[in-house]
């Protein structure tokens, strides 16, 4: 079979969220021992949990978190404040438990997994990173494609893969790290969501605001070189996107194949939400967006999606950091719905409690 | 001593925070590996806990949540859709492990503490409730001083009491079950902020909104009757207040003067913290606004306090369950900073694993 028929076969697996479920989870939640509506969005998280994985009471203990990295030939044009050696460098640290993902994974009692898809480095050997490297690198997309259509086949596989090989997902999450990765990130936001190229380039992890202008010059050379198809993901992510970006968006489809919720992280998670959204338009009823980040036109591809960011608290770093952060909000959600009593079993409980303290009165 | 003189020697032992913590803690952020400043509010948050805490490594284990239960007699006047009684079953359900706090709670991985400090019913001996109780509700407000001076100042104790005898405290809330407390809160919001009756007034729990300006003429005319003194906080709890929001304010005390950092919760808990803030000014730099509830005037209440909600969750129950859902995101910014590599350390690293993976290639 190949690469093109594999996905095909996997997309097959992504079905619709069980709607019965969610009917059935509203009444639940309207019946808990608390005033109708009062846990706001918790409760609407609880209720589409239990129809994205198909169960009565939803899961939120086993956690992933893939941090997929790769290099960017557009790093030549000037795009980053940073050189590119830094991916490397990066995903070094996060295999010796440094970074920031590292950490907020581990409270997140998340499962975090660095996945090398196209680092420009062999890395010795190191259990603490997968190897799935495609390339060394995308080439510069502001000159002709990132890469060719088996390469971003196979980096959407790779990402797929990842997720099937895991025990257990029920809340899955991408990162990722790949110096440049705005840019193409930008590129697909335009391309696919109408935002003009200067609206969809925002700084990144800190370019020098007055070389933006520059940015978007790039990001619209891109895609006016390249043309890709907007209607085409694959040819979207080939022409103009990356190879961490890929395995992203393999991730999202592999979780929903597992019937998992998938959480958005921040702006290049975006990118990779609205490629994956258009090879299964049923995913976008599996995500949740973790938070809002900073980076310019996040919130307008939330919107494109159709989502409300569950946290706002400023974050514009990457690597899966805000997706982290949020698990516990799903958490909550789950937990209530799960824990809590009906107002009937409460009242249940409350007569006998107060038959009892009557009968231990007439006991004195 | 009399209850006067001992809240004023309570009250001296809340100093400022450490300022020289801060700016070593916000330099220490800054040094992180990490692009500066793309962890947000989180910076922001780790930053003042280590200025709260006095401490260069800020801690988040120790969570306590105190859920102050009492009644209201202004109940009589409709101000409440639910029947007073609502606040001895809802206790009596949490003592149980029911209810929405007790379960968020325990996710929280907050100790949950029930004090009765006015319930108008006697409960049968029940470890899972301690016995605070100053009297058997309030009386009613709108036809005169809803408790006496001397309760107003027992209630604050009270709440001082509770956090002063535990171990340890790091991240402490209070939150409430009361039926009938939006009222005095709307009264106490609308004396201290200057909003109107009618701007401080929202539908609690869930009222009728026609029933809304009766409501707030509830309000206008207990503030009218009592005459309470803005600029005395004692004066305030004693004639519009209540027992519950009195002991939730002697909380916020007794937490900072442990240099724990105080999360308020929904809209009560703000006027708690309104309360609180009188009678020890240096009280806000230990606050933070878990969440920023439904309920209406909650959101002016924190922008009086100078505070940025940490989620926008749509929540309006109460509970505490606001803070509880918060505390992660506390445990996040402490940990991140806590734990990562300063950009020096994780360059020391990568100097260090390049040399070892070039001799390991020379090896072979």
């Amino acid at each position: 079979m190949n690469y093109e028929e594999q996905l095909r076969e996997h997309l097959k697996q992504i079905g619709p969220i069980n709607r019965a479920l969610a009917d059935y989870a509203r009444e639940r939640e309207d019946a808990l021992a608390k005033p109708r509506r009062t846990l706001g969005r918790l409760e609407d998280c609880a209720v589409r949990l239990a129809a994205i994985q198909n169960r009565r009471r939803p899961g939120y203990e086993h956690r992933l978190i893939v941090v997929c990295a790769a290099d960017h030939g557009v790093v030549e044009e000037g795009v980053s404040p940073y050189p590119q050696d830094v991916t490397r460098q990066q995903i070094a640290n996060f295999s010796q438990g440094g970074g920031t993902i590292t950490v907020l994974g581990r409270h997140a009692r998340a499962k975090v997994l660095l996945a090398d898809v196209g680092v420009n480095y062999d890395f010795p050997e190191n259990p603490g990173i997968l190897d799935c490297k495609i390339a060394y690198g995308t080439r510069n997309m502001a000159k002709g494609p990132a890469m060719s259509r088996e390469e971003a086949l196979r980096s959407i596989l790779a990402g797929i893969d990842i997720v099937l090989n895991e025990p257990a997902v029920e809340l899955a999450a991408a990162g990722e790290m790949g110096i440049g990765n705005t840019t193409p990130s930008s590129a697909i936001c335009s391309l696919l969501t109408g935002l003009t190229p200067e609206e969809a380039t925002g700084v990144g992890s800190g370019l020098d605001p007055a070389k933006l202008a520059h940015k978007a010059e790039v990001i619209r050379r891109s895609i006016e070189i390249n043309k890709p198809d907007p209607d085409d993901a694959i040819d979207v992510l080939a022409k103009i996107g990356g190879l961490e970006i890929g395995a992203m968006c393999g991730v999202y489809l592999g979780a929903a194949m597992r019937r998992s919720a998938v959480i958005i992280d921040g702006f290049i998670a975006g990118a990779a939400a609205l490629l994956a959204a258009k090879l299964a338009p049923a995913l976008r009823d599996y995500f949740f967006a973790g938070h809002c980040s900073r980076e310019k036109a996040h919130r307008a591809t939330l919107e494109y999606l159709g989502l409300e960011p569950l946290l706002d608290l400023g974050l514009w770093l990457g690597e899966g950091s805000g997706a982290a952060v949020s698990m516990f909000i799903l958490e909550c959600a789950a937990a209530h719905f799960n824990e809590m009593r009906t107002l009937e079993e409460a009242m249940v409980c409350d007569t006998l409690e107060q038959e009892k303290a009557k009968a231990s009165r007439k006991d004195k």
